[in-house]
């Protein structure tokens, strides 16, 4: 197979990125005067190389352990169970979380073939009984099916006198329109509904 | 910068990839088992080191001159002209040409500073003065006002007694619907229209 081919392959396997779009991307490169494609390579080789699962949480960094397990400065106390890595950048964001957090590798999906054994779920129990104190579990999974039913997992696994199990808290995103919500998310959002402070 | 970083970096900058869709791109190839994230970096580093310009032609290939070029069975009397190598691609597709290419490497268009020796037109020059005898060139520039004005320019710079410069059809696209097409086009059919054989 041609070089051109072999790239247009591999660029299709990505997802969103069909055939058409592969070949773009790959003339596009062919286009680009420099090193564009060597430094694409390079930082492609960046990742397989030299990023690692935290063996604490499973956040995905180059150190072990990551950087937030490593920082003097969060407290121990508060665990945030995400079901991916990518996850974690998402609540870093806010600035509004100053807890440690707990990787799952995905969610519970009997039909895809996916039990509690393949996701770091033990390891969430091994870091409940050894080391500090833990307060608070907040259980961040997706808003999904599969996210509440491992949502409802974890809080089983987890649950023990003295610790908090919590939920992220789910409703109308902010800046969305109570008109173009689906009716599943104004019933959580009613269900859910807290008094107003006066 | 972390290796996530960098690549996420790098992904964004090919076209059509936002940062959210590189940053999914990165995660994916992190989740991936096995050798996907390195298999992508060695095909990209495939086409930087091995993917060349033919030296005839301009079609970007490993070999020089390109596997058209060096083919005995093309009529070598006839250059199909387009804007670029993965317009090839999709002419061969069709089966239906066998004549050789000449790749301008993009339009006229001075609003972006690309004039005539921006492009590999004084190639062209030189492909029918010395070598083979042309009996005609194709120019098969996009159907957009650059690239009639680049056909335009090129008319003008292969015109000479004894070689026939022709333009590909503009018109309804097959399977199209006349309804939903664009009134330029509909006016291009309407204006190309021919006699129907009997």
């Amino acid at each position: 197979m041609s070089a051109i081919e072999e790239l247009i392959g591999e660029f299709a396997k990505l997802p969103g990125i069909g055939r058409k779009t592969a070949t773009r991307l790959t003339y596009f490169l062919l286009k680009q005067p420099g090193d564009a494609a060597r430094r694409l390579a390079d930082a492609v080789h960046g990742i397989a190389d030299r990023v690692r699962p935290c063996s604490v949480c499973g956040n995905l960094g180059e150190v072990d352990p990551c950087a937030i397990c490593a920082d003097p400065r969060r407290d121990t106390s508060v665990i945030c169970v995400v079901e991916e890595a990518s996850d974690i950048g998402a609540i870093e964001r806010t600035g509004e979380y100053r807890g440690l957090y707990h990787v799952l590798g995905g969610h519970l999906s009997p039909l895809d073939g996916v039990g509690p054994d393949d996701l770091r779920i033990e390891g969430l129990r091994v870091r409940l009984e050894n080391g500090t104190t833990i307060r608070e579990i907040i259980v961040a999974t997706n808003p999904s099916m599969e996210g509440e039913v491992t949502a409802t997992y974890v809080r089983g696994v987890v649950e023990r006198p003295g610790v908090r199990v919590t939920r992220i808290a789910l409703g109308l995103p902010v800046g969305g329109d109570l008109e173009y919500a689906d009716s599943v998310t104004i019933a959580r959002a009613l269900a859910a509904r807290r008094e107003m402070a006066t």
